[in-house]
């Protein structure tokens, strides 16, 4: 199944994607408002209701309004040799503020502050069943869905001192879509790619056998100190050859196109935009 | 003015403290439902409502829903020398959700994967009013009040990797209050004095004058990367003498009082209770 947070006539709402067509589920009778309640209700997402064309709907991030967004850094081998961090024996984990999150056709803003915005392709885990203290064994059952992330970067405010948070949370720098894709419809995990292209060219591939903390790894470890609800999103990651660990550096610029692909789940595409 | 959080009857509520008694100003007729909300309309707090006894309330945090909770890390020199670290151009920022936040009369739960609980006696600063690229001539404008708080961490989980994330993200140890004091009754905001007291014994102690990045600098700096709202959450940093830094290390167990008390905002008291 796969499922969209979307804007349709003024109108918030979520769905089903069929195709061409979107089942609008939000305009049914009764219906949970956003796709992060229907996920916290357990709602049916299999039935029918009004029927509009995906051309017609504007994307929205796949949740729109998680209530935390947790990011794991350094969590390919290829991307911790390029920023030549040591072994660690637990994950790197920073977070985002939901209003970095943008959807899946809106243009990434590079902040008027800085010029080194990069790219980074991940896999974003949007939580189902919320919990704490979850085992490895059991962490693959509270998971809703997948989906597409790019955790664009403000690099030298990501550096500005050892704590990420500032280059990670600069508005509009976080495209998370464009649908959030149930686990029945991957069949092989450890082979699912994780790729990004810049202007057609592809600068970062791995597939998810290459992680160093698996997703259940990640879940259990996420859940032992911050209690996870429904819609939560965990961004796991992202593979070597990032921009700015190239010679000389590359950084995104007004213009560009970034795409990130997940096989199986999708592929993000956005274009970067200076700030106003 | 002094303003609380609070419930009362198994009503959350919020309103203004009058020596023992509190104006309920969240039981007025058409009032916002939140001292969050109330920050963000600009609502009269000055007025009168139905008045209770501060002893039969409970104290809430004094934002229990802030959408951001940024804090500073290394901000005092007495801190930054016993942590060993350089000095750096710009403030060090890490985030808490805001299920970690207690009331000032909540236990601080020591979690049962760690024994390294140790306290951070800090100013808090809320916003009042929101914005982005605040200038610091501008910034104290945009503070609604000061509050006490206490970052309490787990210092091997903040230690697991150089992401502060997880030791600063346990639920249950930020206690926050107990009141919120708003500017016009601090007479000198230099020497404010932020302290801990550890079972009676002082532990950390000093004026907000040795911060290295002043309370301007700090609002100007993070809202130049993510938008600041009403009830938004400011950690200004903590004072040396925290326990893990101290031969031999000291932690927090189970009965051991915790005090945070900051010069003409308020003094905040917090048991240690181990996690069921």
């Amino acid at each position: 199944m796969r499922l969209i947070s979307f804007e349709h006539a003024g109108r918030a709402s979520w769905g089903r994607v069929e195709g061409p067509e979107v089942v609008d589920l939000g305009a049914a009778h009764g219906a949970p408002a956003d796709l992060k309640a229907a996920i916290a209700l357990g709602a049916d997402m299999t039935g029918e209701a009004p029927r509009i064309a995906r051309a017609d709907v504007r994307l929205l991030p796949i949740i729109p309004n998680p209530s935390k967004i947790l990011c794991v850094g350094h969590n390919y081998e290829s991307h911790r040799v390029e920023t030549g961090r040591d072994k660690t024996q637990f994950p790197s984990i920073f977070t985002r503020f939901a209003d970095t999150l943008i959807g899946a056709e809106d243009p990434i803003i590079r902040p008027a502050v800085s010029t080194d915005l990069d790219f980074e392709a991940e896999l974003a885990v949007v939580i189902g069943k919320g919990g704490r203290n979850i085992p490895e064994d059991k962490a693959m059952d509270h998971i809703a869905g997948l989906s597409c992330f790019n955790d664009a970067s403000v690099r030298d405010w990501q550096w500005h001192t050892r704590q990420f948070i500032p280059g990670k949370n600069f508005p509009g720098t976080a495209p998370f879509g464009p649908e959030l894709v149930t686990l029945e419809e991957i069949s092989d995990m450890d082979q699912v790619r994780v790729e990004s292209r810049l202007n057609g060219e592809v600068m970062q591939s791995a597939t998810l056998d290459h992680m160093l903390f698996s997703i259940p790894v990640i879940i259990a470890y996420v859940s032992t100190f911050t209690p996870l609800s429904p819609g939560d999103v965990i961004a796991t990651g992202t593979p070597g050859g990032v921009g700015a660990k190239r010679t000389p550096p590359v950084w995104m610029k007004a213009g560009d196109k970034i795409e990130v692909s997940v096989s199986g789940v999708g592929t993000l595409t956005s274009l970067i935009r200076d700030e106003a």
